[in-house]
């Protein structure tokens, strides 16, 4: 794999500022954010219509290419593409079988001359998806549904919907960021998008063992109490414990880490009393997160679901827009010339 | 799994007596069943058509929720719920990989979130379709594909769809269910389907160590001999020998149970001339049929593969109603209050 | 399986002479391969709409039922018929799994007696589709996705499609078929339809292990000698090499077969300068082609997958066609008798 883009920037986004891949945050203006966001709440109202179905894709071919599976996210991004009217291709591509003869590049060439619109892509390798759009397929909308330990700018954007809901605007608020940030690929993008949209502060509540080196240049404080970190607190965001990604001996034991790092009903008192409490799911009960507060008035992780389908919508329609748009450019520069 | 609800008839019926999930045929009266067959027939003219969908649930999400994986009824679910233009979703999920960090409650509660509308639930354990739409998402409609040893509601109503297309009615009729009862989700069904819908008589046929204890109460007499069992009959129900179901030496052989229980030509012309033959499928050609019955003009088998479609478009587009009819008395209900 | 059909033709053509199945191309006649790429051209401008559906399966069900796994060809079927707006089941059913307990022909009166209206089927066992059409379900329209090592009726056409786009006309072309003749199910398919639409002449270029012994009898001369069978060619169909099926030493080794049998660029020099250079895929870089040629000037490789959704998309409308056609006669001379 390459190295990613200097300028995602420039890669995500076609020359008038227009989405055409989504890739990651990083780079991305708040007024775009916004719109994202925007649109998305458009989309809540269909998810609540008898009907669940608008015509932006009808009649275009969306490929869900996983090469490391996840039911879970794949049913979102499927769910959203058929509310979109499009037709979808489910592909399970496990990186053992596309190094058995073909290489990843021909695999993709050939989906594309199939006349797919959009690669929703899911890859173990950070970057991935950045190498597809700068290097393989340029003209078929990227859409990143998780890189390695990278970027998964959806769940982000879902989590900034969900924010905005509740607390109305993201002015003079108050996140944290709980949990084995080292291992999630959501945080990076949580924070990249929280500063975006201008909060207070973002703080990460971590141990050590579980903060990358460089964390604070991400645009967060780190507290290593999280008693201490919850104080004054608008929104608590919870990470999963991603135990099938951890080597060796970061942990003490699970056990211990919920005595310290979990969120009960106690320790959740230390913040606002209005502190909303959000998690990407799948909860491990009792392992970050007490079923008291899973279930409890002030968790809104249900509501980060339903959110998820219409962040999907709308960056799906909205990355198709771009690419539309630059073709039309294209051929009319190409005419011109 | 909690332990099934005592009513049944409150569970799955709206106030007004509509259907609102299917779970079982218990407690479901005769007027209710006849309209699932009236509403099934008009579902196989649309089967029969060039263009054989109807928008009833156009843009509506269906969910195949296979806990116990099984092609054959998944398939038929599958193509139901396109007929009616609804978005499927199939999720095959074992129970080890539930187990594996999420329960089956949050794994529910987020297809829910996601708008979903209706689940299809296939599962091992007897009850729980029950307890999802007793318990976990009651607004979602639950369509039950088979639990446990307890119920298979669809096959059975497929089935009373079948003999009442050849015998015009329930009246007076002779309706024997031979072969491996303990074992079958089905029987049990059946048992309660004929009663309600009134025939004359119910015969299950089997040795005894295939026959639960409690049999006679279901509303069934018990005929060891199957020479005996078949006189007069009307119609003939092969039960599938679950051989993969059977624990320790329940038969001999199957060699001898084809000898003592399998239905062969000579066998059934003890029963009426017109008497039909019937099997849930697939059919283990030579262990409970012979080739020349389940091929010979007495054969209904592949109509029963035909209204299994049309049933199953029945009951999900009338659980949709229900559910609709329930939401719209909730909200007007809480706009008087 | 049974004997393949002494003709081919009566299996698969009306009394009109239209497509009702599509087997192979024995026995077919110019004027219908001409219509099948007429027809498939005219889909070529629908996979480049912003809306790449057309209603003319709408409402059917097509089932794709592949024995062998293969998900390229699966996907392209997949896409092909929900572009004609078709419902499609996708059924992977390997041998062992149907053999448990149910036999193949009562799979397949199964998913008829659900209404299918078309299988697309991929066997390793030659003649498999043949034996459906002719003996199981010749009520539904069977497209042939492979069989064994006797055809892949499909990749020959979209060969053809591609030859003529780039070519104008079969007229005068002299075209060689490179590499594993013996194992490839789709050269036989290439020699008929070439032979069929005129060329001027078809050449095979292998070693003789891997051809098979009667190649000259199906209308092609045999070179041995890469270097002088690439002489005056104006097009050269590279096959992939197929390691899996080879059994025993056929082969000196991959790199000597790439010394002699592989095209690289100083090879193709020996063609006319205007060759086309095809390859069914999965390309095999290094083995049987090398990189620079495969992505060349001169390679077409990708227009061959863009048009294999084109001629599926023809050959599934003209077989649908043709059964209506059948059925309605068929109608029409019960009435009149």
């Amino acid at each position: 794999m390459t190295a990613i883009a200097t300028s995602d920037t420039a890669l995500q986004l076609t020359r008038d500022g227009q989405l055409k891949h989504f890739l990651t945050l990083d780079g991305l203006q708040r007024p775009l954010l916004t719109d994202i966001l925007d649109t998305a709440d458009s989309f809540i109202e269909v998810g609540e219509r008898t009907i669940k179905k608008v015509p932006l894709l009808r009649g275009r071919t969306v490929v869900n290419l996983f090469f490391e599976s996840s039911t879970r996210t794949r049913s979102t991004f499927e769910l959203a593409a058929k509310r979109l009217s499009a037709d979808v291709l489910n592909l399970d591509i496990n990186t053992s079988a596309t190094s058995k003869g073909e290489s990843l590049s021909d695999t993709l060439l050939n989906l594309e001359a199939m006349a797919s619109d959009m690669f929703v892509v899911r890859h173990s390798q950070s970057g991935a998806p950045h190498f597809i759009a700068q290097s393989v397929t340029p003209g078929v909308a990227i859409v990143n549904a998780g890189d390695g330990r990278h970027a998964h700018p959806t769940q982000a954007m879902l989590d900034m919907l969900t924010i905005r809901q509740h607390k109305g605007s993201f002015e003079g608020l108050k996140v944290a960021i709980v949990g084995d940030v080292l291992h999630s690929r959501v945080a990076r993008s949580q924070i990249a998008a929280l500063n975006t949209l201008g909060v207070a502060e973002v703080r990460v509540i971590a141990p050590g063992t579980l903060l990358p080196r460089d964390v604070e240049s991400l645009g967060c404080k780190v507290q290593y109490d999280m008693r201490a970190g919850l104080k004054d607190l608008d929104v608590v965001i919870m990470l999963r414990l991603q135990r099938e990604r951890m080597q060796g001996a970061l942990l003490p034991s699970e056990r211990e880490f919920y005595r310290l790092y979990g969120l009960n009903t106690e320790k959740l008192a230390l913040a606002r009393p209005d502190c909303i409490v959000m998690h990407p799911g799948p909860i491990n009960r009792g392992v970050e997160i007490e079923s008291a507060v899973a279930d409890g008035p002030q968790s809104v992780i249900l509501n980060q679901v339903t959110n998820g389908i219409a962040v999907r919508m709308a960056v799906m329609s909205m990355a198709m827009s771009g690419q539309v748009a630059e073709r039309t450019r294209g051929q009319a520069e190409g005419e011109q010339a």
